[in-house]
């Protein structure tokens, strides 16, 4: 299912297939929370900016339409158009981020929905259930994201209680997968990797996680308030413990400057909102780096965002242009930057693709981490 | 320059030859104020949908990004990278309806920006002035759009001043379009007739302008409050008395029966914000008449907005997906719903010339008024 093509020190060109198609890796996921990217992007639009994956949020879709209403669609593929690979997670990040008065049982997470306060219950078995009814290709394990404040024993017991979590997530998948109606009987499930920034139960559990022989592994809790420098050290530590042979996934990250930087430690998926976020706050990405578009340098500059780019932006309008639409709150500016970005970082994975298939990722991380910075 | 190739009772079927092409009529102007049609559609979106003229605001263009910056641009065209027509109004309308504290002078009008509160004159010569910078292909006179609740000695002062205004727009354009400079030499000039809703001073007013032998003129102040039944009486009266052998345009309007209606009383250029508003509402054009997208009982639909239509909403998403972004409050839903919209709206007016070539108007207008509004 995944195949090992190719290896660099410790970073890893890979393939992953799957039901809804072949995944090239290093791949990065492109986030569209609700069953839409943000900022007016269609699936239509993600297929000619090159994406691979779209990585759709259960938390969400479970309150917004509700999973039954996508599974009496035929599955969020079906919803939202959209043939290739999506990757769901497991609602577990938002219950801890996002929803009110929650309290954690053995059984699961009692919540509040942060759109209209109704009490909701979650566990293993639910969040399975509502990602099955969605149908993706990829579930995410339920688990818990404890805030880094937390002390050593609160970290160890919730760690603990995250593998227990994931062997009834497995056993509840498999009894999904069975089922006569259920819209993808070849979902996958990934376990997610805990523990914060505490390398000896990062390590203990991916050791234990990395039994259960699922088809990918997850590192999760990481780019959620820690310095970089801590993140690549937890990398550094617990990425040799998990599969070499399975996807090996960092949710969340993150930067151009992170994603090689966890390349180069053997990661070879990744999401974030970064793209989508910035382009609609005015941020684009380019090779020397970001530029706001705000900036009143901008005002007559009839160049792309970036020259020899092929994005829907840059392949037709000028730097002064989009400009004017973001300060006339015109919603095709966020649009075009939106584009540009997720296509900045789609082909900025086939760039590191490429450098792995021929040899040279070490050097190409070089350049590029100097190019993005030299204005910096 | 204007050929008028059939008619169907005062229904015109027409062609205009510009230097930014042809111009089929009847023919509906998509609204793109601010150089950009609302609801994250672009240029490219617009050949898509098969428009054929895009029409910007003079008076938000000039407060932003200024018509100086445009010019330097390479003009309205460059700037929003448009080959086809574009029309840009006045800035009178828009002077007289959003501007503040204005102060009508023989000489123009001082106001001030709805932006940012700063001072500003515009009189007939500036309006050209501006139009000429952002080069458009169609420029329209400046005119004061009288409110219909003035009774008529202010009125036909208005309308009076108005015709002097012309006169000085007429001159003005001539001299910018002889300059070197200028980005388009070849500017046409609409006049426009004013004058309430007083069909006597509608109708001296147009033959009065009609002698100025301009290359087109517009209907104004109408669809601004009054009944559908006194707008119909005033192009009852007044369209006669314009050049049959020219354009004749209805500022700001409207419906899809408006339209239907207006053209049957001699009307071949529109323009209207309901596609693009509407759209961005949760409510879209059918055939059936409109529908509201939030609507509940759309929760399930897995049909298009309208069953058979091309447009990029319907080629590919559900009623319940449209209606899911809605709710989600995804930009992407007001999008695809504003795409349709003006799909919808082009294609009407297709509908319509053909109606006309094959000398079946009458019995066209009168079986679509019937489908869409069999419903209501």
């Amino acid at each position: 299912m995944y195949e090992l093509l190719k290896t660099e020190g410790k970073a890893k060109r890979g393939r992953l297939h799957t039901v809804h198609g072949v995944i090239e890796t290093p791949v990065f996921m492109n986030v569209g929370t609700a069953a839409a990217i943000k900022g007016a992007v269609s699936t239509e639009d993600l297929k000619e900016i090159d994406t691979q994956v779209q990585l759709s949020n259960t938390y969400h879709l479970h309150l917004r339409p509700g999973d039954e209403v996508v599974k009496k669609l035929g599955g969020l593929h079906k919803f939202m158009v959209w043939d290739r690979p999506i990757l769901t997670d497991s609602g577990g990040f938002q219950v801890f981020s996002l929803a009110g008065l929650r309290k954690i049982k053995e059984e699961g997470v009692h919540f509040q929905s942060h759109i209209d306060g109704r009490k909701i219950f979650m566990g293993p078995e639910e969040s399975m259930q509502i990602q099955s009814n969605l149908g993706s290709t990829i579930a995410m394990a339920f688990d818990e994201c404890p805030a880094s404040v937390h002390e050593r024993a609160y970290i160890e017991q919730s760690v603990e209680r995250t593998t227990r979590w994931l062997k009834r997530c497995k056993a509840e998948m498999s009894r999904l997968n069975d089922l006569p109606d259920t819209v993808n009987k070849e979902q996958l499930l990934f376990g997610i990797n805990q523990g914060g920034v505490l390398e000896d139960v990062r390590i203990a559990h991916a050791k234990e996680i990395a039994e259960l022989d699922l088809p990918g592994y997850a590192i999760g809790g990481l780019a959620v308030g820690e310095s970089h420098e801590e993140m690549y050290r937890i990398l550094d530590a617990v990425v040799p413990h998990l599969p070499q042979n399975k996807p090996t996934y960092l949710m969340g990250v993150g930067t151009p400057i992170n994603i090689l930087e966890a390349v180069e430690r053997g990661v070879d998926f990744f999401d974030c909102v970064y793209p989508s976020r910035n382009g609609r706050h005015g941020h684009a990405y380019t090779n020397q780096g970001k530029i706001n578009l705000f900036n009143a340098k901008f005002e007559l500059d009839a160049r792309p965002i970036e020259e020899g780019c092929g994005c829907p932006a840059c392949s037709k309008y000028s730097r002064a242009y989009i400009r004017h639409l973001l300060k006339a709150k015109e919603m095709l500016g966020m649009r075009l930057l939106v584009l540009h970005n997720l296509y900045f970082y789609n082909h900025l994975m086939e760039d590191i693709r490429l450098a792995l298939d021929e040899g040279r990722f070490t050097e190409f991380k070089k350049r590029k981490i100097e190019e993005m910075t030299k204005n910096t």
